[in-house]
């Protein structure tokens, strides 16, 4: 006898769709891009930190979001404010961009296409997948999730970009009109994320939480989001530790 | 040696993308919604012709999209577009729907959500998925395509819906919004559809093509859409006669 869905707590509702968050969540963005910010560093003789590198270029994401969360800029897609992020961070490291290749350059914005997925999250995925509906509930835009999925194998229903709502994590539209493509009720969607802010803002517009802890992200000192800082409905070590609690 | 993608001749290209008009091309609309209406009738003592009654109701598709399409109605998902037009199927057959299960009706309207695959769909679109990125291109909205996938096996790897694009095929902008969801060049995507006015008008708005013929779409009487009725790209006789065109 199959037993039946997971019931959140905060939200009285059986889940039926399982979304994640994907950078530090689903896919380790930190080696991924400090490997191919190397391989360009070698390519074009460059000398360059590849993660201290990486951390620079993410550290100018959440700015480049608030432009356009804030209203002082129209919606532009995460593949833009990366490639903007990117010549900012080589100036930063006191490299000219327009010295370089605009292909290369290109070719290494698309690096956050192809970041490898943490060594649990195919498995879990697909457990998942075999009993809810799975997708990234992320800001990258649609090409470069459907590019990461297929990339790193990841068992996803359904692709909704943050360019099919137009709006940017944590603004409650991004996970309202996410809902709302899926036909249903917010307590019926989990967001599964390592980070409380983004899980936080779920909370807040009706969905239930799962914190999946990624205590490395940020790479061996990092400092926040080491454990849950609310009441999620579950905590989890991993993403088929996640499937565990789920009954799948 | 592995070959290299299909080039399609019209467009000059490497296809990257092949997606697929879904209603008669990838599922049996005919016999799925049939089948349900069938058990709908029995259940609640109502005499109803099911196929006489799935071929009227699917009568009202085109029409209920045209009031849109020339902006007489504001976008309506497809959802609530066919459980209008139930109510006016059950009228012109003489039953009163509001004589009838409020909950009964809502999901016989799912049986969209259902439909069956032909017996070439799910072999032939896992084939294309191994070499190109897959997808519905239908003026189905998102949660009736993902349901769909689900329950007929389809293999997409994203699902982008008529509520995402906001509008409805042949319009031009149904192909282009869906090309610009996945970053690639019009002349990199090709639709199959079992369709000519589809594939006419994806041709004008610069995609590759692709007719696969299903003669028996509206039945042992059909008398449109039996051939190929343009210069399309490649033209199969099933989903899994085109896997083999595409190299697949």
């Amino acid at each position: 006898m199959e037993s039946q869905p997971y019931r959140s707590p905060s939200t009285g509702r059986r889940v039926r769709a399982v979304l994640f968050d994907t950078f530090g969540t689903v896919v380790d963005w930190r080696s991924g891009v400090a490997r191919e910010v190397e391989a360009f560093a070698t390519a074009h003789g460059q000398d360059l930190d590849p993660h201290a590198f990486a951390d620079h270029w993410r550290s100018r994401y959440q700015p480049a979001m608030d432009a356009i969360r804030s209203g002082r800029r129209s919606f532009t897609k995460l593949d833009t404010l990366h490639r903007e992020n990117l010549d900012q961070a080589l100036r930063h490291f006191g490299i000219d961009p327009d010295g370089l290749p605009r292909e290369a350059l290109e070719d290494l914005n698309k690096s956050w296409h192809r970041l490898p997925a943490w060594p649990d999250s195919v498995e879990g995925l697909a457990r998942i997948r075999g009993r809810y509906v799975t997708g990234p509930l992320s800001n990258g835009n649609t090409s470069l999730l459907l590019d990461m999925a297929r990339n790193a194998g990841l068992a996803w229903d359904v692709i909704i970009g943050s360019d099919m709502t137009g709006t940017y994590k944590p603004l409650p539209q991004a996970y309202l009109r996410t809902v709302e493509f899926l036909d249903l009720d917010p307590g019926e969607v989990m967001l599964a994320a390592a980070h409380n802010r983004d899980l936080q803002a779920a909370s807040a517009t009706g969905l239930a939480t799962a914190f999946v802890g990624r205590p490395t992200e940020h790479g061996p000192a990092q400092v926040a989001d080491l454990g849950p800082e609310g009441d999620w409905d579950l905590v989890a070590s991993s993403i088929t530790e996640l499937a565990d609690r789920l009954g799948a």
